[in-house]
């Protein structure tokens, strides 16, 4: 028998209705949607429709989603593409933004840009008002704040943010990646410019993203090539997988899974505060993913807790930085002691866990916190 | 019935064993390569069996296969990598390459870079003297030419031309999109630092593909990210495609499907040359594809031709250029009249080609180019 899988941020299976809908164009529709012909036209019927479902999830219009490869592509996009469609030479993000977003920036300074970073609360939440202090009397900004983070699940005040943002004159781009499909994203509410999807973070395949981009925000391609998707993402487009993102993207608004990842999230955490003492989570109590449980045992490394509960396939960081024994850079930038930091564990719920699961973990957990 | 798909060029089905390998990572082995635990585990082990797939075919090391998500982002990576990578300011390309190399080009003409495109004679091949040529003199240079042409499938002398790169210091890569699976593209033959690989042109899925980068070729990232691919492609790994890339290296290796494409191609050309007096084959008789027939009939619009005969699925550029009436830009380059280029049609053979349907093809084109 396998583990228990409590690692839903760093990837979802495929929902079923999800691989049911790509079938299909895993055969017999295998056209190039370029081509002119039934089996091309049969393909881009696929991807349209995909797109009406993506639009429908985020509230936006059809012509504002930009099918990508990935999370990161979108977010590459989204950065590259507006600094160089507008010659914005300002960039002002968060601390505690994901390697998409962070590398980029860094890439970026090096090249002489200016790259301001805003701090984060102990909550890991980011203050508006600190945006507005870094983006005051300063040339136009593109900013990029995460919608919620990886981690520790602490969702930002986009909204909030959005208006210091456009009140200074900038564009804002939030990476959505962990928020699509587990909480509302609707664009108009969010109020950004560009928001970042990944399908292999909401029961779509890996390998396949979405950018949004509101009508009128200038931007460009990143990638060069034919001109796939009006002109800003060349190459064949990934017809099964965007498939794949539109169901799941049907799935998320018929089905928003976010009242069934909140119960199941805090029985887990009321279990782990009722079995181990001095347990403590790691970011915000409330304004966090429904599904995510960051904590720490005062004295425990992280690593070696989970070891000793093999029952459960779970995180010390984000799976992108696993392998590495630095405590994690969110963790850090939310001012947690080194300690507090490697102690941390990430258990992430999703819609195929049940009750029954989050029992078995508290429990193997808490016997794992008494061995380690 | 759906007509008869004579487009392989512009896409392939996937091979029954490519699915067949990839339901499993889009079903059970769903886990993030990232992740240390065991779901994370298996679909590492799916990436790193294929990567070794995929070397096999091309007949490399392992760590000289980085998997991206498609054929023109390989393309992207090898010329905007390289050239960060190695401070290179000269680009030499050939005048027929496909937009993935083109449009890239033409960015880094805009941002001061030096490109000179080295034309074909009238069957749409290099001279390698004409590559010294352009080298001769200057500074060092990054040479891009295409293995084949998409639209003729005319082969260019690689091998020739990795010898001139050399000698001049260069480094050469090459697109190799259209080749790999149909033709032998081993990179030690061809002698090239740098190959693309675009999943579905050999019945792999769209949206996954690989660059071979020879040990020692300096190279950076091209999207930026947490890091992945040795830090050259970030983002999550595209397990299931990645794994069906591996599956359809494997077929192409264990199964080439040179000679049955060959006899299948040779069969549809003889037929159309007896049936329609006056059809002129673009491209090389030999040294050529050997699944690709692109045809003209004097007087004849490529266009009405293919409309004339809705028994087959076939192209009348490249796919990605459909949609246009401008005469092919490969074909202009040749030196073709506007007439015979606007007349052409792109007939591409695949591995589910049947004699029968060969026989059919050459009937309802012989029947459409009287009528049209």
């Amino acid at each position: 028998m396998r583990p228990i899988y409590l690692d839903f941020n760093a990837t979802t299976p495929l929902a079923p209705q999800v691989l049911e809908a790509m079938l299909p164009y895993l055969r017999e529709h295998f056209g190039n949607p370029s081509s002119g012909h039934v089996y091309g036209q049969a393909a881009k019927e696929g991807v349209e429709r995909a797109r009406g479902q993506v639009a429908g999830l985020l509230g936006c219009e059809l012509d504002e989603v930009v099918f990508t490869g990935g999370g990161t592509e979108s977010d590459n996009l989204a950065l590259f593409g507006v600094l160089e469609a507008t010659g914005i030479r300002r960039l002002v993000i968060s601390a505690v933004e994901h390697p998409a977003v962070e590398q980029p920036c860094r890439v970026l300074e090096r090249r002489g840009m200016g790259v301001v970073r805003v701090g984060v609360d102990g909550r890991g939440v980011v203050d508006p008002q600190a945006v507005a202090r870094a983006l005051s009397g300063g040339a136009r900004a593109l900013v990029s704040v995460m919608h919620a983070n990886n981690e520790t699940g602490a969702l930002q005040p986009i909204r909030e943010i959005a208006r210091v943002v456009h009140g200074h004159g900038g564009l804002l781009h939030t990476d959505a990646a962990q928020s699509v499909g587990k909480v509302a994203t609707l664009v108009e509410e969010l109020a950004v410019d560009l928001l970042s999807v990944a399908g292999h973070k909401l029961y779509a395949p890996k390998g396949v993203g979405a950018l949004y981009v509101r009508r009128g925000t200038p931007v460009v391609a990143f990638a060069r090539g034919a001109g796939h998707e009006r002109g800003l993402r060349p190459g064949t487009e990934n017809v099964a997988s965007i498939v794949g993102l539109g169901a799941a993207a049907e799935l998320a608004r018929r089905d928003p899974p976010t009242h069934q990842l909140a119960a199941l999230a805090r029985r887990l955490l009321d279990g782990l505060r009722e079995a181990i003492p001095g347990l403590v989570l790691n970011g915000p109590e409330a304004d966090r993913l429904p599904n995510t449980v960051n904590v720490s045992v005062p004295g425990k490394l992280g690593r070696a807790w989970l070891a000793a509960a093999p029952e459960i396939a779970a995180s010390t960081g984000s799976a992108c930085h696993d392998g590495k024994d630095e405590p994690s850079a969110v963790l850090t930038a939310m001012g947690l002691s080194r300690e507090r930091a490697l102690g941390a564990i990430r258990l992430t719920v999703g819609r195929s866990t049940t009750e029954a699961e989050i029992a078995l973990a508290v429990a193997a957990l808490a016997r794992a916190a008494l061995s380690c």
